[in-house]
């Protein structure tokens, strides 16, 4: 549903792009990392996610005759214009996969394209990428609390505008079932959701009328909204009534929402008294500022609720509502190329580069990923990116290579999968990783280490500007 | 850029359009309340926004052949899928403009339509509405600290997906000058801006011929960034460098950007460096991690800042990152309605309202806005709407009506206005309201009471529903 066109950029990257077009340097390879640097929600990892979006919208990239007609206004010459006109987008990607783990520091994607294309694409791919790896991080949190309960966005009202509709996608990719969000559904095959809204029953005199009215239009697909007037008193003696009335027309209440007051003890409340009107099978969602702590403690109190339809926290990502991702040159014009900084967390990893995930010899991760130099297969040590003195033998580990190519001259190379097979993934991914990185409280630190060819040719590059 | 069309909704307000169409009463007349509980950002006030983009939404807004085909998979009937192919806004909309003052609990904007065109168009509303006001508001705050200093929107990386598209938008109706998002720029008219990034000056061999190159190619609008590799010993000299050689070619180095660091020292030491080499022209921009608070801290140090450049802070609008605003019923059917609730906070406003700010004869707001019955102008007193006891007279000030007709029959009823013009209304708005209401630290609570007439109609709706 959105138009993307090369516009979707900051001004900067087009000011830099002319330079590079200027003086011969348009079409000289360049390699960009992407990673970031702090993990959200003070969780022990990120669920990496955006990715099938961010390669459909780069196949399809062009600036558009209002782009043109823009850039023209603000003065741009016309063979740079017209250098972007022809543009689109024909470089490599070297990436994880949606749905895997991934952490501070290492390359979560490299970018290898000509400089110009590089670098008209950062917005866009952060833009994308930082967004959505924020919101399937969020969901899976709630995934690993919810046990196989269902688990439904009802955010778009609350997201930041259409933020939602990639929010719907992202939260699937981290464990939801299903959205609240007919246009993301409708895109993404998404399954469809919804119960009534409070409207619903005041538009009517009667609570009763209201549940009556909308049983007899959804026989199979019919869940209460009982909070309206009074839950206890009125709500749930309301839904009980409508259940059985629809027995006996031999239909089945699907399910009642609580969506205010004490959730706990009202499911408890609600369950006894559908189980003593014979309604076992009806089912208990709730809602109402929903997010992973909250469920969680729902469950410890056992509350029997079966379905959590989650809204802002999911949507919005908070309280973070924005993953750190950033986007840096590590190779140029034929050399590796360095952004130093006074603090050494903020020093980049130069070179094309290889992230290895490191497992024991029964396959378990072990804690620690390498990064190592392209092809630098035989490193003995992982090395500390910020305290160079730290570092620690591999020998013994298997090293299992992370990134692979998904996008060759501007062509996806590998097959898009279904959401539902990359939530699949996704759940296997989380599986491996060990629980003290999953627990909320004080996770463990996954440790992302250099290789010993990488620290030499970093340290190398350090010294370089330092001595200039 | 963004293609909205009927599926842009959340699947339960189908499912009772689907109720009020079987059971006749699609067509008849409901109102629906738009309004928020809670101040973001521990503010006193909030900026309205996005109203004008809601309107031309809601002029085209159709179900498009995949919706229908989308519903048509889910079961909907023929007849119902009819009714929404043919479906558009024929509604009327009561609202304040965008760039006025709000607070909590008064109606920001009333929706008059028939139930099922109100229903469906909830959600867009919400998702509209809710986040390009929570932008203005975060933009104001900065506009306030900032003085006349220029502030430019450099967040669309750290966006939540296309919803940085509408923050450069708000943030603009809040007081931003520029933003580097080219393509809300081109599509709003809003002027673009932007510096150079980190890997320009990385991808040369050495800082000053990066910064030739580049003041080569933008001789009129040349800021260099100077924090690559160290700031105040090679990169503020490389800048002067530069900016020397573009006078003797009779050009001006416009500004240089400081993006690390600290950014109050080092400001001062550019300020000194640059005018000690006469170049006292050359302004000083500064961006990193800004947000309102940051801002009037590095204005109270008196760092000679004269742009700030703003980027995940204002367009997610950090911490809030979501305003809480709601769409509840108030009539339908020939009746007025109201949601109950345990806590009063939540108990809604009946009836077909409006809102009057209240003002002494010298036309100063006196803190306090009044929502009463449409048509009742007579009333002398106002009333918590939370505390049953409290009331004060108004008598002796003035009532300026504040929500007026922009949409009548699903048509803009009211010219559009540039962006330009929306930020000067909401200069002078935010110029009408006493400072204790704008300050950061615990600000003044701004007073909205209901009228006579509404809280006896309140009072009697309660009444009946307590005692059935």
């Amino acid at each position: 549903m959105i138009q993307y066109t090369g516009s979707y950029t900051d001004q900067y990257q087009l000011s830099m792009a002319l330079v590079y077009f200027r003086h011969g340097k348009a079409d000289e390879k360049a390699i960009f990392d992407y990673f970031f640097r702090k993990l959200p929600f003070d969780g022990g990892y990120a669920v990496f996610a955006g990715l099938d979006d961010l390669i459909d919208i780069l196949e399809e990239l062009r600036f558009d005759d209002k782009d043109i007609g823009l850039l023209e206004e603000y003065g741009l010459p016309g063979d740079f214009l017209k250098y972007l006109k022809d543009f689109s987008f024909h470089g490599n990607i070297y990436s994880c996969l949606e749905g895997d783990i991934v952490f501070p520091t290492m390359p979560v994607l490299q970018v290898e394209a000509n400089m110009l294309e590089a670098q008209v694409i950062e917005t866009l791919l952060l833009n994308i990428l930082n967004f959505q790896t924020l919101i399937a991080t969020k969901a899976s949190r709630m995934r690993m609390v919810a046990g196989n309960r269902k688990l439904v966005d009802f955010g778009l009202r609350r997201a930041q505008g259409p933020g939602g509709y990639y929010a719907s996608r992202a939260a699937v990719v981290g464990g939801f079932d299903a959205t609240s969000n007919v246009r993301t559904g409708r895109d993404y095959n998404i399954p469809i959701s919804g119960t009534m809204a409070h409207s619903f029953i005041q538009s009517y005199d009667d609570e009763l009328s209201a549940f009556r009215d909308f049983a007899k239009e959804h026989p199979g697909n019919c869940v209460l909204l009982v909070d309206t007037y009074d839950t206890v008193n009125t709500g749930i003696p309301n839904a009980i009534k409508t259940g059985l009335e629809m027995e006996k027309r031999g239909e089945k209440l699907k399910g009642i929402r609580l969506d205010s007051g004490d959730l706990a003890y009202l499911a408890k409340e609600a369950r006894k008294s559908l189980d003593n009107a014979g309604l076992d099978y009806v089912k208990i969602a709730a809602s109402n500022q929903l997010d992973e702590h909250v469920i969680k403690s729902l469950i410890d109190q056992q509350a029997p609720i079966d379905l959590f339809g989650v809204g802002t926290s999911l949507v919005i990502g908070r309280p973070d509502a924005a993953l750190d991702g950033v986007y840096k040159l590590s190779w140029a014009f034929g050399k590796p190329r360095i952004k130093l900084s006074e603090s050494i967390g903020k020093i980049t990893l130069p070179h094309k580069k290889q992230v290895y995930r490191l497992v024991n010899d029964r396959e378990e991760w072990i804690g620690a990923d390498a990064v190592a130099l392209e092809g630098e297969k035989d490193f003995k040590n992982i090395h500390s990116p910020f305290e160079p003195d730290k570092s620690m033998s591999i020998e013994g580990f298997k090293k299992l290579p992370f990134l692979e190519k998904v996008m060759e001259n501007g062509k996806r190379t590998r097959e898009k999968r279904s959401l539902e097979d990359i939530s699949t993934y996704r759940q296997q991914k989380i599986n491996q990783l060990p629980w003290e990185y999953k627990r909320f409280q004080n996770p463990h630190i996954y440790k992302i280490g250099i290789s010993d060819g990488l620290k030499a040719e970093r340290d190398k590059l350090i010294n370089h500007y330092k001595n200039n």
